[in-house]
């Protein structure tokens, strides 16, 4: 609680720590026009990896939960799927099935559940989706997941002049549908995976159709590409959780003339959230990025350790 | 002039008349709360056309000038190019030869002198191009070209909470070198013709190695299906000079449930800049998108006329 008179804590569900106390002085250092680490408003571009960053990824990542119910649901009305062996495999929950081959069967789910359809029909469809399912573990809806000491980061980011961007291997038009309201990221500030939309001008309007051309999977050295791609501008803090982030966080860090943050979330905390990082069972590995942080600077938050809550209190 | 008290006109190279009129109502509406057509601010996305519509694109669009340019600067360190006819043809200054076969030439030199270098190494050389070359006609850097009343439009919609973007077949790294000094739209706001960059961790540092993979052509239909991928929101207006920027005035005001502004800028001042529509030498073709105009509500600006001024006053 804040003293009459003192500003109250922007960082309230982080504990007192060399974390906390990391990421204040950093955001102090580079705000303060009298300090040599200064760095001018428009130059504070921070990303942030969703998928364990910002939610979990558990048991399965999200928008991978999204495409196995949206099979479930469109079953009746597609027959074909039943002779489909990706299919058959993703409703029986044989993820191992759907990763094999370079993600052969993946990526034919992803087609199936997430282009042919115009993007708004695909929006529509995310929606109606957050509004019924919820989390196996949590029993709430994946929308209300959101690391609460993570939200107050990025507000606390905003506040100083930082422009926040997500940086994902979730697809754009998933994470868009609901980035501005959970996480005040306007649409216009996300990167994620994508692929090319085809535009028609049809009697009811203009529309975007979905297709799987030239697909961008926003992973590892994915991820600075894009940021240069979309951003057009290197971030001076970036903060993931696994090795899919190492690429931008050295993108971020190493050798940029402006000082710079990276942090890495370690999942520690398997009474609260989950606790994995080399075991990793569906995203999330962390090996080598652990590795190479003390040697490039990064930052390690002990989830258990450095945050007082993890998730808000349910709505 | 303003009289005293009064708010000056922020739109002081713009001629009194319809089209000037047009647009301060328009975002008189949509910023008055008290409207039914108010809109959000989060939702005034404005975009814009660059080539023909915030500067010229006679006698050639400036960046194929850049593209000629470098082909000139590097020819003593590449013989071999002494036998690459595209090379031989746009020294000679053959644009026809290089624009056959769906642009076969063109491309050919924009992949001469725009990849297989790293995304710094290319910014300096446009920065290097823009401080030394001079437009052949106007005697001016390019970077001194904008039109002065569409700089004004930039800020005034800018003023009223509008977020600007560039949407344009010109290349996002080539704009992305100026957009921000010269229009006011930072990096992150260019959205543009491009390709893969490729992530290294070099010895010296991290480097995006600049590919023609996946290329992207900003154009035509492509410029809607662009707009989705990197803002992922509907604009709510769109300023656009030619054919090509059709599609993207239709995306943005048929059956928009937002209210929305379509504008072509017609060049009609063979004195002060260019006068050219169906008989566009370079690019800027204007047919389709001027007979569809009436019926979709555009505005046309006609430069000769609505027009104040062009250029603004040399630096």
């Amino acid at each position: 609680m804040a003293a009459p008179g003192e500003a109250p804590d922007p960082l309230p569900s982080w504990r007192e720590g060399d974390a906390k106390k990391a990421v204040t002085g950093y955001v102090a250092r580079v705000t303060d026009e009298d300090s040599p680490d200064f760095v001018p408003a428009p130059e504070r571009i921070a990303v942030f990896d969703n998928d364990g960053t910002l939610w979990p990824e558990n048991p399965v990542p999200f928008q991978l939960a999204f495409a196995l119910d949206e099979l479930q649901r469109r079953l009746p009305d597609e027959p074909e799927w039943k002779d489909d062996r990706f299919v058959q495999a993703a409703l029986a929950g044989d993820l191992r099935a759907l990763v094999a081959d370079h993600h052969k069967g993946l990526l034919h789910i992803i087609e199936l559940t997430g282009s042919g359809m115009t993007t708004v029909e695909f929006t529509d469809r995310v929606r109606a989706w957050l509004a019924s399912a919820k989390h196996p573990l949590f029993e709430r809806p994946y929308d209300q997941l959101a690391y609460q000491p993570m939200l107050e980061l990025l507000a606390y980011l905003r506040a100083h002049g930082f422009k926040t961007f997500l940086v994902s291997g979730g697809g754009a038009d998933f994470m868009r549908v609901f980035s501005e309201r959970v996480y005040g990221v306007p649409p216009e500030q996300v990167v994620g995976s994508n692929a090319r939309v085809v535009y028609e001008l049809r009697e009811s309007g203009p529309v975007l159709v979905k297709t799987m051309d030239d697909l961008f999977i926003d992973d590892k050295s994915a991820k600075p590409a894009g940021i240069h791609q979309f951003i057009g501008r290197r971030p001076i803090a970036c903060f993931g959780n696994s090795d899919g982030d190492q690429a931008m966080l050295e993108y971020t860090t190493i050798d940029n003339p402006r000082p710079s943050l990276g942090l890495i979330v370690h999942h520690t905390d398997a009474e609260r959230e989950y606790a994995y990082d080399q075991d990793a069972k569906s995203s999330g590995k962390l090996v080598t990025a652990l590795e190479d942080a003390p040697k490039r600077g990064w930052l390690i938050v002990d989830m258990k350790n450095d945050w007082s809550e993890v998730f808000a209190s349910p709505e």
